[in-house]
Parts: C-alpha cells; sequence; structure tokens
C-alpha cells in the first residue's frame, strides 16, 4: 500500500515522516508547546525533560492526535495542546521506566536516570504527568480529559503487571497481551480518540481512530519486542537485549520457551527466572528464539494487528492523511529488516 | 479559641476529630470512594495503596476539601470524589516521597518501598494520580481540575527545588519557604479552594478557603520541621530525626546554623554537608537547634501562619465548621508539645 515513489527523497522518506510533512504547522505548534511548557523556574526541570523529549523520538502518539483532529475537519487550536499533553504522559511514562527498569540508555542517549540519579527522574516525570492534565484542562473537553486520564490508569496498571511477569516464565500469551494492551497500546488508543473527540462528535471517527491506535500500539510493541532478539539488528550495530538482561518475559521468549527442548528449558529457566546470566547468553537466546520460529511468528502477530489497524481505517473517506496512517501501519511492521 | 468542653470525651477529642465528626457522613462516603477507586484487576495495586492508605492518616486534605463543600452550602456529591482525589494526590506523592528520600518508615509503618521495592511504589504513584484525575474528571469542574492540575505541577516543582536545597546550608530561608509553599501548602490550599468552588461561584468564598489551606498548610510544616528536632518527642518515644539523617536543610537548621558558634559551624558542616553522620550527632543536632532558640522561632512563625489562616476565614460568617477550622489551625500549632 506504499505510495509509487515520486522523487528520490520522497522514496527515501517513510510514511512516518510524509505524515509528519502533511502535518508540519501542527507538529511545528505541538513542538513550540511543548518545549513551552516544560518551563518553569526550577532549572534542573527542564533540563532533565529536554534531554528525553530532545533525543529524538518520533513523536509517533502527539502525530496521531493530530492526524485524527484534521480527519475530523477541526479548524480550533486545542489539538495541539492535546498532542502536546500526549506527548507529556509518554515522556513521564519513560522517564519511570527508566528508574523501574534501572536503564542506562534511552533512545541510543544515557538515561536521565543515569545523568541526574533517580530522584530527579521521579519527581520530573511528576511534574509532566501534571503539566499533561493543565494541557488537557485547557483543551476544555472533559470527555476527552476522561479518555486520557482513564489511559494514564491504564498505563500504570500494565506497568505494575509487568512487574509481575517479570522473571516468570509461566507467564501466558495472554498475559502478555494484556502488558503491552495496557502498557503501549491504551495511550496510541487514547491519542488517536481524542484527536479524533476534539474535532467531531461523531462517533464513527472516534471508533475508528481508537481502534487504529489500539491495534497500531499492539503491533508497535510486538516489533519492539522481536527487535530486541533481532541478530540482524545487532549486526547492524543497534542495541538488542535489553528485555534478556532486564529479564522480561515477551512474545519471543515465551513461543521460543514452548517450543524448548530439555537444554533450552534450562538456559531459559536460568536466564530469566533464577539467574545469573552469563556472558554469551544473549546470543544463545538470539539463536534460540530465532530458531524456534518466534521472532517470525511474534511478526505475524504484529502483521495481523497492523491489518486490524488499516481496516479500522476503511471506514473513512480516503484522504492523503488516512493514506499515510495505512502505510504508517504496515511500516511499523516492517521496521528494522 | 477552642470551644468549652462539655464532656470528658469531647474535651478529649481533637479539633480535627470535632471536624470529623462535623462531616461524619462526608468523610465516610469519601473513604469508601476512595477504597473503592485503589481497587483494581492487578492485586498488588490495592494492595500497596491500602498499606499506606489504612495507615491512620488522618485525612486532612479531603477533610478541608468537604467543609468548604459545606462552608459554600453544598448539596450535591461532587465533592466527595474532590475529596477522594484529594487524597489520592498526597498519597502518590508520598509513595514518590519515599522511593526519593529512601525512607523505610511512614506513619510509624514500614514504608511500602521497603514492603514491595521502589518500583511499585513508583508506578502505584502514577495509578493513584491518574485516579485522582478521573474522579475530578468525574466531578465535572473544569476550573476545579485546573486549580488541582497546578497544584500538582506545584508540589512537583517544591520536591525537585528541595532536592536542590538538600545537603546545602547556603539554603536561605526564603528558599526554604519556596519549598514547603509548594510542596505542602499548595496542596492544602488547592484542597480547600476545589471544595468552595464546586459548591458555589462565590469569590469571596473560595479566596478565603485557598488562603486558609495555604495558610495551614506552611504552619502544618514548619511545625513538622520543627518536631522533627524535639527532644521531648524523642523522650515521648516518637520518630525524630528523619530531616537530620536526610541531610535536609529546614528552617530549624538554618536558623541553628545562623547562631552557631565556630564548633556548631563545623558540626552542621560535617553533618548535613560532607557527612559522615556518627552516632550521638542527632542527640547533639537537637541541642544545639533547641538551645539557639530555633525551635521556637520555628514555631513562633508557624503561629503566625495559623493566625492568618483564621484570619483568612474571619470574613466568612460564623459557622460550627468554620469554628472548628480555626480550632484545627490553633490545634497544629500547638500539637506535639
Amino acid at each position: 500500500m506504499v505510495a509509487a515513489p515520486v522523487s528520490k527523497a520522497r522514496a527515501e522518506a517513510t510514511p512516518v515522516d510524509r505524515l509528519h510533512a502533511l502535518l508540519a504547522t501542527d507538529m511545528a505548534a505541538a513542538d513550540r508547546l511543548i518545549h513551552d511548557r516544560l518551563g518553569s523556574t526550577v532549572a534542573l526541570i527542564p533540563d532533565l525533560a529536554k534531554h528525553l523529549i530532545d533525543s529524538g523520538g518520533k513523536r509517533l502518539r502527539p502525530l496521531l492526535t493530530l492526524a485524527a483532529a484534521r480527519l475530523g475537519g477541526y479548524q480550533g487550536a486545542a489539538h495541539i495542546r492535546l498532542a502536546a499533553a500526549v506527548e507529556f504522559i509518554h515522556t513521564a511514562t519513560l522517564l519511570h521506566d527508566d528508574v523501574v527498569d534501572l536503564s542506562t540508555l534511552r533512545r541510543g542517549k544515557i538515561a536521565a536516570n543515569v545523568v541526574w540519579g533517580n530522584k530527579p527522574s521521579v519527581l520530573v516525570g511528576d511534574f509532566l504527568f501534571s503539566r499533561a492534565f493543565q494541557l488537557m484542562v485547557e483543551a476544555g473537553d472533559i470527555a476527552v480529559l476522561d479518555v486520557l486520564a482513564g489511559a494514564s490508569a491504564v498505563i500504570a496498571e500494565g506497568e505494575v503487571m509487568q512487574l509481575k511477569s517479570s522473571s516468570n516464565l509461566g507467564t501466558t500469551e495472554s498475559d502478555y497481551l494484556r502488558v503491552i494492551t495496557a502498557k503501549t497500546a491504551a495511550l496510541f488508543s487514547a491519542a488517536g480518540e481524542a484527536g479524533a473527540m476534539i474535532s467531531a462528535h461523531s462517533r464513527k471517527l472516534s471508533d475508528a481512530l481508537r481502534s487504529y491506535g489500539h491495534n497500531l500500539g499492539i503491533a508497535f510493541q510486538l516489533v519492539d519486542d522481536a527487535l530486541d532478539y533481532s541478530g540482524r539488528q545487532a549486526q547492524m550495530g543497534k542495541s538488542v537485549g535489553d528485555d534478556f538482561r532486564e529479564a522480561k518475559v515477551t512474545l519471543p521468549v515465551i513461543l521460543a520457551f514452548q517450543r524448548a527442548d530439555e537444554e533450552a528449558r534450562r538456559f531459559w529457566t536460568r536466564t530469566i527466572e533464577t539467574g545469573p546470566q552469563h556472558e554469551g547468553d544473549l546470543k544463545r537466546a538470539i539463536h534460540y528464539v530465532e530458531q524456534s520460529g518466534a521472532i517470525d511468528e511474534t511478526r505475524a502477530r504484529a502483521q495481523h494487528y497492523a491489518d486490524e489497524a488499516c481496516q479500522a481505517l476503511a471506514a473513512l473517506p480516503p484522504s492523503d492523511i488516512r493514506g499515510e496512517l495505512i502505510d504508517v501501519a504496515e511500516f511499523c511492521v516492517g521496521r528494522g529488516y
């Protein structure tokens, strides 16, 4: 479904880039607002927040809010505030995640908790979370606030569920799906729905965008979790193995463990459940995961959710934005190969 | 200003108890809602949240919201939701504080971060914070949401400021006042204002309650900080010295350091700025603080703010609730002696 390339530059641009281009004015306004609102007389707050916010994230979630508002023909300015709010919620959860996971890297940069310590990361996360709600209040639509406040609670529930499944090979596929639906898909879904709701009170649009966001979020997380065990990624010098080192039980591990022989089961039990992990374990984990077909199957599931995401948009009239959203879903599944 | 005792039981009740009694039906409803809304299918969330919420806190902040609503003659049910939201915000900040301060005790119980670890404490704090906003959305007043979202951002700013003043004897009285105004008074102020706003759109009532809460919050924190260096508290077996061990620079330390001779200055520099602290240091710190008059002066400042709090209510017509709020302010200053 990718549009035929019309120029070299266009051929090189990803669908995410093209969506950014279609929404360039709105996205620039959202970026300005994001930088404006992370300001505080307490200098550490913008210093720490900018470290993460300017670290090259793709702004997928606010992009989804802006796209949804445009699909609804929205003419006001509240969608800019909602897009900034969505990015603040996302950034707050990343800051807290990195504290919880004891991460040392985030988007290839040293994580904020390593530079400034855990304490400011927790508190600046709280600050950004509060700012997000202030922005939503300014947007002025209480039904939208409800959707985003609900998503925030669900995200926290997902993170707690994930803690429980950590180091636990008894985690089932359905446990895993519940975790990623809550920790990742809930915000994608709310980001799309919020943009649609502010622009139109047609249930059709907000249902479509909620479903698109939900399915895209699941597909996105499945691919993320597959890439963390990708030998090809490792060959390309990209970071892999974070989930393995943190003993997170993601779908690639669940599937590989299901198909494991005695020796492989002992390996997974040691590396994920009891420890310790040794040098060379990651390479062996990648081998088991790839050889068992778990990566291909995880990607196949991602493809299914991406298809569902595209399907959710089928009810809407064709437009440039709709076209790019469809391509974004396809692109998310294909990325990293 | 304390009402004359009419019975033994009444004589023993504090003004906080009497305010609870006046608002018993509302407070019971708020408590039910609090317990209802900390529910989650993820069992760890209510387990951890209840540990703190049922640990005998006085519910001063939600009490203030309920009292304000009654002063405004409010007849609806939204004040119950706001009171629960205020308590959730407070509980979320306590959970994150204990992670930030590496606390081991909270309200005389083992702190949640010690029982369950830092990770769930951070995430359950996020959950409660989100639930607070969901409750505010249900209350349905966007201006009230604005007040409480603003207070939440200010609290986080105050906590970050406090980190900066930690271990820093260059912290001035005005730095300290900024910290406690943000980290403590902002929520007391917003709790009162929110209750007033939901009940009446009279600026007079919401101004009065905002000012009362602000001044009460400062007085409350000043007394808390004085009690942490109280030899008498220590004799009574109550916990003292938390701030000292965490090298927090509170007003008692600022004043004692200002009045210190060479030897005492060396002591404060070692114990607060450079470390290490030794056994017997807390006793010596309490001696210096008390002997310098810093405790009496901290209490005198608290009395000033309590007087301001009472003054803020002078514009309102007399009533049982107004009377108890005035007594609560006086009681907060007198407590612990």
